[in-house]
């Protein structure tokens, strides 16, 4: 089911309207997903004693609802005799089992429900915040932690329930399925609140199917749809629940990102052949959650008419092709704000996107805007006095690049949109956001940038899947792919110069995402090491030479630190005020990775390494040598 | 001790210094603060091995440097062998006792350190995030937890050491200290990373004094003093460390916010009567971590020159009160930006500021381009085709002053602190904040919002403090104080006809406080439900009555949804593009105060109790009655 996160009463009334069609279809077992009441990420939402109470009364209206069916869904379960240990009032991550209009527990505990286990403290994950689990708990009562792990009995199964972490237990000192499985079980059950990330759904099945086969018992994983934020995050929920029989094979999967209500018969011969989850996830999934994440986050905000600015390259082009699978022609509108430095080649492409797209397009020029700007500030006099010596204000090249990147957006770009009754789109992807190659207030505005958790490359990728698998015919003009990625700004970025943005990026945003996406993200230390040894080209799967790109060491090294300097300093400085970002893969910015200003750090390693390189040490020979 | 973050090799450098200093001065026992090291507040860079390995190189520098002495610091350990619960590393919040160059760990356990025992995981705290506890570490060496809470016996001393949260166990199943105190022990030491919030050091002052006193031995605790940042929001740490003797009597104090080295001769006949910590907090501590933050978030960021936007109103002129107490005025620049709807009045006490402040200021009206703006966007035609009809865009009256808050921070403000050499600042308080009355990309822009942690009546006491005791002579004009608050941004909002905000603020500051700072935060429900039982004013302890703001409960349930609305919609969406937050007191918005954008939200109670109201109950009878 689709869960919207703060609205217990929406949401239950869905449960409860389920459970009245499942059980006119004679259904047994009817599953929802974790904290199908409240919601998942809400914030601290949990502090409110209003809405923990209308999280109970739901909950009561589910059980009351479960006459002649058996209900499993996730909320969150109150204790008000206990405190948590910040002093509030005793929270659970818990699973209830309401059957016949009666609540059925775990055998032993004090509680009639399910209390998560395992609670996840990583990535955009902050369950201890919140809720006390079923360690605490046990070490408060006395028991060990196994014993509270019982089977819930109701008058048709036993049922081994778990939540989503409780299963992934690798790095856990408990088990919980293990502790489950001594006792009669006939099913296992796992309800979940799990966001989308490329390539987790492969690896989640791999882990439940063999849980299955292992435990020689079906199991069935059910998972929410729909979107939730942690305000600069906003994370997708793809849903994709599955049953798998006692040999661990798929017998029934709902299809990803979509609402429905999936029946499966428990241990029939022969396992369904259809709807098994795809090995890898690629650029198809990569799609799916753009739109589906960014038509949600719309309903989410009530916005209804979208204004995109398009500058003729690849970012503002796809992010245009997006929203014209999501909004009629009509009510989205696509602006071109052509400056001092804007080419005929891109004007033109914005135009045909446009046309071929079949959406509105204005033209409005900046370029009286900016010389007035640069009017009304070069020359200003600062008057001198109380022994201030008098200071006249200068508006440089670089400085006037800004100038007009602000004046399209929080000039142009929201006038425009809220004359259209809309917002506008942020068009920023992932490397420029790690570096903060983007102006603040400029083209980093706008009210969602659900294209900055992929690196350029990968919208490059998504341009061409767009035109080949979703707009076909007349899709994004292929000059657009064609161009040098370039941001106009100046003399020095003239596409039809060939000429453009400082970034290679099919080295740079591999480096980058080394430094963002790894699972151990690298600094500085190890990709000088790996520079000097002569391995970094493999280890970052860069299929280029390194050495075409940088002439010497001390041309590698000043381009690393370029980026480093920038990535910890203005560019972090630029995310902390960028709009919410749609999170596709490990890591995107803001809960997902979570940084401090602290300026660029280096550590003493590195810069030892690094003044021996400069001194001249040839490239190859590995640091251990030395 | 001010902790970098971030920057284990500047800390450590200092940690050695302060040794060796100390011991010229023949001290016994030297006690730097929790992740004296690494620093607290570092968001995921945990994650780095890189950074993790020099942070212990580091820690055994200061060990090596412990000759003739023991210090007693915090830093992060590591235990390379075991993984924490993300399969990352196994880390942990620990204690380090260093003496003539060699360790000394508690009597029981694993490790040559102390790990902290209770982690904080509300507010801005997430230490579960990265780091694992005395008490998960007891489970898997199968000990109870007290077995491993021993002190440290060094070749002079028996130390029960502590970490911060160890000693508030209020709400935890664990005492440390009761543990430790089974034990002899001749001196306690607490080490803290403890951020500044408005009263807090009161109420540690008291816990301390009579934990000392309760184990009749002296009690040493240490925080550190800098600033640290979670990204969104900037914390103070105001050091205040305190000695106190085993009758809870202070000995020594540092003063706060100020780096020093304090010595006391623990139990002597009489304790200090000087620098004990003061009972209450008050504008002169909001003054005192106002300008420190800033001035260290300024040094932080590399930030030399300021530019403020100055309306003539109370917020922008308190900003530039405050930056020129830290700025020499060559680098203070006041920036008045005219529009059609400023007042003779506002513009004068702008220049009236700057001339009193001794600043540079400039004038730079944006009449022009907002007219430009109209001209661009007003009737602009988006022509129709495929189907679509033909349209021509509007700019509407509250559109306007949207352009106009926008042209004066994205156009204006930007390019002159650019040309200036520095940044401009965010004036934003907390009232706007909250309900979004506040332009994004317009007065809502800028490098650090030093002010948003507080209530428009808060900000005015503070201009008051100011002007009385901090400029004294001549401070803010008076007549910025008296005019009425106001954006002026219409004909409607004529500070000389005494018009201007929509907010009542000495009642929605106080509402406002209800719903994001009590602990016990409200929601339309309690509001709703005082106001019915007629106990509104003395529950928010509004002075004035409801009943001259209000002619009806109508009116009053209008006033009440609006800003409701605003504070879980537009102004949510606002924050999370907002700038830095400097945190003052409970619950700064970001990290200290969690939000989820889910649009408002009203319990099934409160729209009952409205519909009961708005039918005509009278005011004072109580919902209970019903």
């Amino acid at each position: 089911m689709e869960v919207r996160p703060g609205r217990p009463l929406d949401n239950a009334a869905a449960m409860i309207e389920h459970l009245r069609a499942a059980r006119t279809d004679g259904a047994d077992l009817v599953v929802f997903p974790e904290m199908a009441v409240p919601g998942y990420l809400i914030g601290d939402e949990w502090e409110h004693e209003a809405f923990l109470r209308e999280c109970e009364e739901c909950g009561e209206e589910v059980r009351a609802a479960s006459e002649g069916i058996t209900a499993v869904f996730g909320s969150v379960a109150l204790d008000w005799q206990r405190r948590n240990e910040d002093g509030r009032v005793r929270k659970y991550n818990a699973l209830f089992v309401a059957e016949n209009g009666r609540w059925a527990g775990p055998a032993c505990g004090p509680y009639p429900f399910v209390v998560k286990t395992l609670l996840p403290n990583y990535r955009e994950f902050d369950d201890s915040r919140h809720f006390c689990d079923l360690r605490k708990l046990a070490l408060e009562e006395n028991q060990p932690v196994e014993r509270l792990l019982a089977p819930v009995r109701t008058e048709r199964f036993s049922l081994g329930c778990l939540l989503c972490e409780d299963a992934w237990d690798a790095d856990y000192a408990v088990s919980p399925l293990a502790a489950l499985s001594r006792h009669p079980v006939d099913l296992y059950v796992n309800i979940n609140a799990s966001p989308f990330t490329l390539g987790k759904n492969a690896k989640r099945h791999r882990l439940f199917s063999q849980w299955a086969a292992r435990l020689a018992r079906p199991l069935v994983y059910v998972n929410n749809v729909g979107i939730q934020n942690n305000g600069k995050t906003v994370f997708t929920f793809d849903g994709s629940s599955c049953v798998y029989d006692g040999r661990g094979r798929v017998l029934a999967c709902g299809r990803a990102f979509e609402e429905s209500a999936d029946t499966a018969e428990i241990a029939p011969e022969e396992p369904f052949a259809d709807g098994t989850p795809s090995a890898k996830d690629g650029v198809p999934e990569v799609y799916r959650a753009v739109h589906y994440g960014t038509r949600k986050f719309m309903e989410l905000c009530g916005v209804r008419r979208v204004a995109v600015g398009v500058s003729g390259g690849i970012d503002s082009s796809v992010a245009a092709a997006v929203y014209s699978r999501i909004l009629p022609p009509e009510d989205l509108l696509l602006v071109s704000m052509p400056g001092p430095f804007t080419s005929e080649t891109t004007r033109r492409i914005a135009e045909r996107l446009a046309a071929r797209l079949g959406t509105g397009y204005v033209e409005v020029p900046i370029g009286e805007s900016a010389s007035l700007t640069r009017r009304q500030v070069n020359g200003l006099t600062v008057p001198g006095g109380n022994g201030r010596p008098q200071e006249t204000l200068r508006i440089d090249p670089l400085l006037f690049e800004n100038v007009q990147a602000r004046d399209r957006s929080a000039r142009v770009l929201a006038a425009v949109s809220a004359a259209f009754g809309g917002v506008f789109t942020c068009n920023a992807n992932k490397s420029e956001a790690t570096v903060g190659y983007t102006t603040l207030y400029g083209d980093l505005a706008g009210y969602f940038a659900n294209l900055a958790d992929l690196w350029k490359t990968e919208v490059y990728e998504l341009a061409r899947y767009l035109n080949r698998e979703v707009l076909r015919g007349p899709g994004i003009p292929e000059e657009a792919l064609r161009i040098a990625p370039s941001a106009e700004l100046s003399p020095a970025q003239n596409v039809d110069e060939g000429k453009g943005d400082p970034l290679v990026y099919p080295y740079h945003d591999r480096l980058f995402a080394s430094w963002v996406e790894w699972w151990n993200r690298t600094t500085p230390q190890e990709i000088l090491e790996w520079y000097a040894a002569g391995e970094l080209e493999s280890k970052l799967g860069y299929e280029g030479s390194l050495t075409d790109l940088f002439p010497d060491p001390a041309a590698f090294v000043a381009d690393l630190e370029r980026w480093w300097d920038l990535y910890q300093g203005m560019g972090l400085a630029k995310r902390i005020q960028a709009p919410p970002v749609l999170a596709l893969k490990r890591r995107a910015f803001g809960f997902d990775h979570r940084e401090s200003q602290m300026g660029a750090r280096y550590t003493r390693k590195y810069l030892a390494l690094k003044e021996r390189l400069l001194r001249g040490q040839p490239r190859g020979t590995s640091c251990a040598d030395s």
